[in-house]
C-alpha cells in the first residue's frame, strides 16, 4: 500500500506537445523538468511526473486538450489544488495533467435565486467570504478550505466539520459542465431545488474523483447565512464518556452545526503548534457548536453544556465570539501541528454510525497501541467521522509493515461497525486496493461499467479508485 | 403524447408462469384477466396489461422473479402503489409486473442513529407516524403521501411542499438494496451521514424510476422532528405580487418550512370540495408555513406577515394548531378537488428557478387562456415547483389538440427560464418524447449508457424516460 507507483506510463510526443501549444497557447503547455516536478505530488506527498502540465484558462481550451489527448490515447489528469490525501490529482499513466489554476473566476453570485456560479479553480474560501458578504452561506468546510479548490471538492463530495449539519459538497452541487472523452461537454442538472428529468448524472460525477470527466462550470446552492452562533468546550477523562455524549445530544433533539472531537495526542501537538491554552492532561476535548436563531441559540448551548457535564466533563461556554474563534483555530490547526510529530502522516478517515461510537473508539485507539505506532485521533465525531493518523518515519521497513497492517485494522474495525473506509478524502490510489473490502464484485463490476460509459479508453485520470 | 400505448407486448409462456408458480409460490403469481386489469393502470389513467402479476413477500422471492424473467428475455415492471402521474408503473411491454404491496414492513427504527430501515412497499404515512411517535421526522410529503409506498418515492425521487426547507427523497435515502438483471442483489450507501468511496451508485438509483433494478431494501434517514410550527395565510390580487413575495421571504433570511400558492381557480376547487372557508373571490392565496424552535418561531412568523402585507396581501396567522391544520387539509385536498373540474387531468409539475417567478406565472397563465383551456395552477412555489393542471374531457379531438400544443408551451416555459420540465413527478412515458427539448443527444446518449449497465438487454421497466 505504500508503495504505490506509476506504472504504464504514456509520454506525449513531440508533435502532440506542438499541437497542444498550437491550439491553446505556447505558455499554457509546459513540460521542463522543473515543471513537470511542481506537478508530480499531492498532500499524500507521493511523486507522480506528468509528461505534460497544461493550464487552460477556458473550457473551450479544456475541450480542445481532452480531445487532442483522447484521440491520442494520452492519459489526461485534472488538479485543482492538490491538496488531497488519497492520490487523486497524481497522474498515475503520466500523459498530460491539467491544472485548473487559472480557472479561478467566480462568474456569478445571483442572490436572489440563493446560487453561485463558479470555475472549478475557485478556491472554496474566497467563495464563502464572497457569499458571506451578501448575507449567504456555502458551509462545506474541508480542513484545506483556504486553499483548495472547488472543483476538487466536488471531484472528492468534500466535507469538513460544519456537514453534521448542513451535508457535504453534494447537497450543494446544483449543476456540472463537465468535459467528456468526446472532448464535448456535458450539462447536467438545473439551477432548482426540485428536478428529476432523466438519472442524477449529477451526483454520478459528485464524488467520482475526477475519473469521468473535467468539470469546467459549477452551480452551488447557498442557503442564508446563520444568524449567530456559540461554542462549547468540554474536557472528558474517557473516550467513551464521548460517545455517549454525542448520542445524548441528537437525542435532545439538537443539531449542533459542528461537534468536533480530539484525544490527548491531538491536544499536545495542537499546544506545541499555537499555544491556543487547551488543557494537556485532558484525555478527549469536544468541541460543540451550534448556530441559529439567536433566542433559540441561548437554550440550546446551555442544554448541551448540560448534557456534557451529565457524562462527566469539565465544560465552559466561550462567552465571546473571540473567544469562540480562538478554539476553532486551534482545532483547525490541527492538521498542520500532527504532522509535526512524524516525518509521515498516514491520515485514514474512517466512519462509523454514531451509535456505535463508545464502543468503537476505545478499540481504534487499541490499534495504535498493539501495534507500537504513534496514534492521533481527532474528527468530526457527531458524524461518526474519525480521522485516525499513524505518525511514522516512514524509514523502518518493520515500522512500514506494522503501520500497513494497523490500518487494516482501522478498515475492518469501520466496516465491522457497518461504516465507510472513507467519509471524505476519496479512495484515489491509496485506498484502492481497500475497494474489495467494501464492495461485493458485481458492485465493482457496475461502477466499472459506469467508467466505461464516460470513459471507454480509461484515459481519464486513470489508475484510481481500483477500477 | 395522449395517445400512449403499449408496443412490442411479451406474454409470458405458460411454461415459465409454472416456474415462477413452483419458485415462489402459487397464490403469488396472478395471471387472471381481472387481476391483470387491476394492475394495469397508474394515476395517468393510462391503461397498459402486464401478462402476469408477481405479488412476493421477501427479497429473495424478487430475486428469483428478476432471474428467471431475465433468462427468459421477458420485461419485469415494479409498481409501488401506483400512484404515479407519468406511468412509471405500468408495464409498457406487458410482461411481469412485480407489485411491492405485500414487502410492507418497517424493518426498524433505529431512534440511535436516527435511522429506519423499509421495505419499498411501506407506506409514506405510516412511516412518518411510527418515527414522530419517537420524536423524529421523515420529512418528504408528495400529495400521495397517505397511500404513496417509500419504494415509489425513492424510484420517483419524490417531492412535497416541506422539500423547499428539508429537501427531496434524495437528501433522506442512505442505503438501499436493489435486486439487478443478474438476479444478484447489490448494496449500495451506508447508514451514516458521511461515505465517499466509490460512484455514488445510491443516487444513481434514486430518481430511476425503477428502470435500473427493483429495490427490496431501503434505509432512510431521520432528522429530529421539528418543536413547533406556524402558518400564515395571505390573500393576494394578483400574482407578480406573490412571486415578489418569495423572493423576499428568502431574501429575509427564513426558510420556510412550506410555501404552496393556489390560483383562483384552485381555491374554488377546494371550496367546492370541502368547504375550507378560503376567500372564493382571490386571486391567489398563499399558505406559508415557518417551523423550529418556539421561540424563533414566534419573530419569523410575524416577520413573514409583515412581507406579504407590504406586498400588497391580506394575511391572517393561524392562532391555533387546528385553524393551521384545516388550511393544510385545504391544500391536500386540492389534488382531488381539481380531479373534478373536467374527465380526464393533465398534470404538469414544471419548475422555474424561484427569482423568475413573478415574471413566468402570468405567462404560464396565459398559455392556457390562449388556447380556451381549464388551466389550474398551484404548488410548491417556494422552491419553484408550480402544478399546472389542464382539466379537459379528453373527448374532443381539437381540445386534445390545444392541449398537446399548450403543454408543450408550458415545458417551453420553463427550459426558457433555465428549469426543468418535472420537479417531482418524473419524465415515465407521458413526457418521454420531452427529454430530447431538455438535453443533448450526448447526455441522453450518456443516460442509455448507464442503463445499458444495469439492463444489458432492456428488460427493466422498459418503454420509459425516452431511453
Amino acid at each position: 500500500m505504500f508503495e504505490i507507483e506509476q506504472r504504464e506510463i504514456i509520454n506525449v510526443p513531440e508533435n502532440i506537445k506542438n499541437i497542444l501549444r498550437k491550439e491553446i497557447g505556447e505558455y499554457k503547455v509546459l513540460d521542463d523538468d522543473m515543471d513537470r516536478l511542481l506537478y508530480s505530488y499531492d498532500a499524500t506527498r507521493i511523486k507522480m511526473l506528468p509528461s505534460v502540465v497544461v493550464i487552460p484558462e477556458t473550457e473551450e481550451e479544456v475541450r480542445k486538450v481532452v480531445s487532442i489527448c483522447y484521440q491520442e490515447g494520452i492519459p489526461v489528469t485534472p488538479r485543482g489544488a492538490g491538496s488531497g490525501y488519497t492520490g487523486g490529482a497524481l497522474p498515475v499513466k503520466g500523459g498530460v495533467l491539467v491544472s485548473f489554476e487559472k480557472m479561478d473566476r467566480i462568474l456569478e453570485i445571483d442572490e436572489e435565486n440563493a446560487v453561485a456560479r463558479v470555475q472549478p479553480g475557485v478556491v472554496t474560501y474566497k467563495l464563502q467570504q464572497e457569499v458571506e458578504k451578501r448575507g449567504l452561506f456555502y458551509p462545506p468546510d474541508p480542513a484545506s478550505y483556504k486553499f483548495c479548490t472547488i472543483g476538487g471538492n466536488v471531484a472528492e463530495n468534500a466535507g469538513g466539520p460544519r456537514c453534521v449539519k448542513y451535508g457535504v459538497t453534494r447537497e450543494y452541487v446544483m449543476e456540472l459542465n463537465t468535459v467528456i472523452y468526446s472532448g464535448e461537454i456535458i450539462h447536467t442538472g438545473r439551477p432548482t431545488l426540485k428536478d428529476v428529468a432523466g438519472y442524477d448524472i449529477t451526483r454520478v460525477l459528485i464524488g467520482s474523483e475526477g475519473t469521468l470527466g473535467l468539470f469546467t462550470e459549477i452551480t452551488l446552492k447557498l442557503i442564508p447565512k446563520p444568524k449567530a452562533s456559540k461554542t462549547v468546550k468540554a474536557i472528558f477523562s474517557d473516550i467513551a464518556s464521548v460517545g455517549k455524549t454525542v448520542k445524548d445530544i441528537f437525542k435532545a433533539g439538537i443539531s449542533p452545526s459542528a461537534l468536533e472531537f480530539m484525544d490527548k495526542l491531538a491536544i499536545n501537538a495542537v499546544e506545541d503548534f499555537g499555544h491556543f491554552g487547551l488543557p494537556r492532561d485532558a484525555e478527549v476535548l469536544l468541541l460543540i457548536e451550534v448556530d441559529g436563531h439567536p433566542k433559540a441559540l441561548e437554550e440550546e448551548i446551555v442544554e448541551v453544556a448540560r448534557i456534557c457535564e451529565l457524562n462527566g466533563a469539565s465544560v465552559e461556554i466561550a462567552q465571546t465570539d473571540r473567544e469562540a474563534e480562538n478554539l476553532w483555530t486551534a482545532r483547525r490547526s490541527l492538521s498542520p501541528a500532527v504532522s509535526k510529530l512524524g516525518r509521515v502522516k498516514i491520515n485514514e478517515d474512517i466512519v462509523f454510525p454514531r451509535s456505535y461510537l463508545p464502543e468503537a473508539l476505545p478499540q481504534l485507539r487499541d490499534i495504535g497501541k498493539r501495534y507500537n505506532l504513534k496514534m492521533v485521533n481527532f474528527g468530526h465525531i457527531g458524524d461518526g467521522n474519525v480521522h485516525a493518523n499513524f505518525m511514522i518515519s516512514g524509514l523502518d521497513p518493520d515500522e512500514l509493515k506494522r503501520t500497513e497492517k494497523a490500518v487494516e485494522e482501522v478498515f475492518d474495525l469501520a466496516l465491522k461497525y457497518g461504516g465507510s473506509i472513507t467519509g471524505e478524502h476519496g479512495v484515489g490510489i491509496t485506498k484502492a486496493s481497500f475497494m474489495k473490502k467494501m464492495f461485493k464484485p458485481k458492485e465493482i463490476e457496475i461502477m466499472r461499467g459506469i467508467k466505461s460509459v464516460f470513459d471507454p479508453e480509461g484515459l481519464i485520470n486513470p489508475g484510481k479508485m481500483g477500477l
